[in-house]
């Protein structure tokens, strides 16, 4: 949980870690104004942009994981929906216009308090490039996925995905859900 | 966007509507800390909880809808698996024990700034009873859903989503997601 010193309401500094009435976890509780300042966890949203049998990769630019390798992706902002949320990372890291597919891999991260969603997309060119917060990008083939050099476990989960769908690969099967890391 | 009149981290009142370097959208910054107070969708995740050819309404004990029928279901918390929290929401308003299956229902709210995610579950037993924001839980058929008296229209989505997948209404279909509310 982040540190919370002050009331962002009334910024007072009596801030208690207590379980408010009708709760059943601690919140961070303003004991002068009562404000409770909730945390939740946050949405990465992002593309697996595809263009014929190639698959459009982001060298990072910045931290964490500078230099390594991943699929377009970011928080998703308030007053937007995922596919919103999903074309603009898209267009934002690799300057890469897109149309979306179904929701492909769902991943919970509660150790990191995410929650991964990624659409299939369909590249509509190979006008490509990068933005501010990519190095590179390329358009890669199953055989040129740099396995050591992905940024995350996570895009490592979508690419391997997205090869058992290739056709010749095995049945292509409908579309899947992996909600991984769950104990149930 | 919520207000934030003082900084969490050092207390100050000195809080700029500004745009981040490296940034695209307008946050709310600490001009004395420089903290930059981030905020995000949060998901609501739940249960559809069957039991033969019924399935699981609460009557909300709560604002908003006090009094209206809903879908066990609430925010996932910090540290939570997306299953975790449909399991825990399912068991806090009904008293309800479930075997979790698929993702079912995703729906985007960029209006409230929330992602809607209700997984399909089976009740283990008809044991159900209501939790302290529950004011009722029953057990219906297709024919008894209070269409009227539904506390939001996401829950009505997904009723309508497990009817037409009933057996003999017509072939069922693929697990399928509904990603509504996007513009694309």
């Amino acid at each position: 949980m982040s540190a919370v010193n002050y009331c962002s309401a009334c910024g007072s500094s009596r801030i208690e870690l207590t379980v408010p009435d009708g709760d059943t976890l601690p919140r961070h509780v303003c004991a002068d104004c009562g404000t409770i300042h909730y945390q939740n966890p946050k949405i990465v949203v992002g593309c697996l942009p595809e263009w014929e049998n190639r698959i459009l990769l982001c060298k990072r630019a910045i931290e964490p994981r500078y230099g390594l390798w991943t699929l377009p992706a970011g928080f998703l902002e308030n007053g937007e929906t995922l596919i919103d949320g999903a074309l603009r990372e898209t267009l934002e890291e690799a300057h890469a216009r897109v149309d979306p597919g179904e929701l492909y891999t769902v991943i919970s991260l509660p150790q990191v308090n995410q929650v991964y969603m990624m659409f299939r997309a369909r590249l509509l060119d190979r006008e490509v490039a990068p933005g501010v917060e990519s190095l590179e990008v390329k358009l890669v083939t199953e055989d040129e996925i740099p396995w050591d050099e992905l940024a995350f476990t996570t895009v490592e989960s979508a690419l391997r995905d997205w090869i058992a769908r290739q056709p010749g690969r095995r049945p292509v099967p409908e579309p899947e859900l992996y909600v991984t890391g769950d104990s149930a």
